[in-house]
């Protein structure tokens, strides 16, 4: 009998140069047109299978915007998973599976996340992954990098003003160029 | 019969936040404690055979100063190298083979770096590492990303302004979780 532990992970998608939003948004620099030909290659169903492991996402209120505002061309990309929008601000949401949060995010963790999911993805933005970095709240680290350097926009890990010791738990490198670090938090 | 080409290699460590130095300049950061079972790991003989492919490092005048700093308790990283500053102070500088300039980025590498090496890297800082990418002078850039966050210092990619794409060469990781990014600059 196994036992599935409770876990944080954040996941962004960053540049080189540690980029994960543009100042106009625009997100046609993850479709890159590089090939690296020592990458492994996912098929849908594979990224499909995986996704299904998440039980829970966790976002800022400027990511949710903008998920919705992709929506529009893309669907939307977190399916009928529970999805938290965590702002002090009156969003209205017309889905039922996303809920808003404003408060304290130890209690979120504790009281709203550990009872009810096992694994729970944070998909950003910058300052909500910083904060549950800063808190110690995440576990895991998983950044894919694009073949591309941005040069401007929101930096994923802005100043956190905290030291961190990871442990490299995986090392993943795409056919399209793109390389996944996944490191472990060492929180304690 | 193989030709050399001439090629300017920008190289950098950084942690997962894109930090190449910490406010107080201290180095033990680059010590991981980290231990990832999948990387690999080189010999010291094989690390020296590969510097020894190196025919010209070029680095600004902090980059310098901090190496000098350092070359107290650990020697000078560079050996017999020949070595560049790049600094419009006057530096008062006691090795042969190190020599300053000043001026125009272009001409040094089409004046002094082609017609006399092969293989050059940039070392640092950001500041210079920056302009070389800017001016498309850089070919390839090979990051060394330490499991760890910083959480503040000197970014390595600090806003360049300008979006370049990359090509992924390589991923390395090396049993002390440090993973090599290594990429070329694609100019044209």
């Amino acid at each position: 009998m196994s036992t599935i532990q409770f876990k944080i992970t954040i996941h962004m998608v960053s540049s080189l140069d540690g980029i994960i939003a543009k100042k106009d948004n625009s997100v046609s620099w993850f479709e890159t047109s590089d090939h690296y030909d020592k990458g492994v290659e996912t098929t849908k169903q594979e990224v499909d299978e995986f996704l299904k492991t998440i039980d829970c996402y966790v976002m800022g209120a400027r990511t949710y915007e903008h998920a919705l505002e992709l929506s529009k061309s893309y669907g939307w990309a977190y399916g009928n998973i529970p999805t938290i929008v965590v702002t002090h601000r009156n969003l209205s949401i017309d889905k039922s599976n996303i809920g808003i949060y404003s408060g304290d995010l130890n209690k979120l963790v504790n009281e709203h996340l550990k009872p009810k999911y096992n694994n729970v993805w944070i998909v950003g933005g910058a300052m909500l992954a910083k904060e549950f970095i800063r808190l110690k709240l995440a576990d895991e680290i998983r950044l894919s990098v694009m073949p591309i350097i941005l040069g401007n926009g929101t930096l994923f890990f802005d100043y956190i003003d905290q030291e961190q010791a990871l442990h490299l738990k995986d090392v993943t490198a795409y056919k399209s160029g793109m390389v996944e670090l996944w490191y472990e938090i060492k929180n304690n």
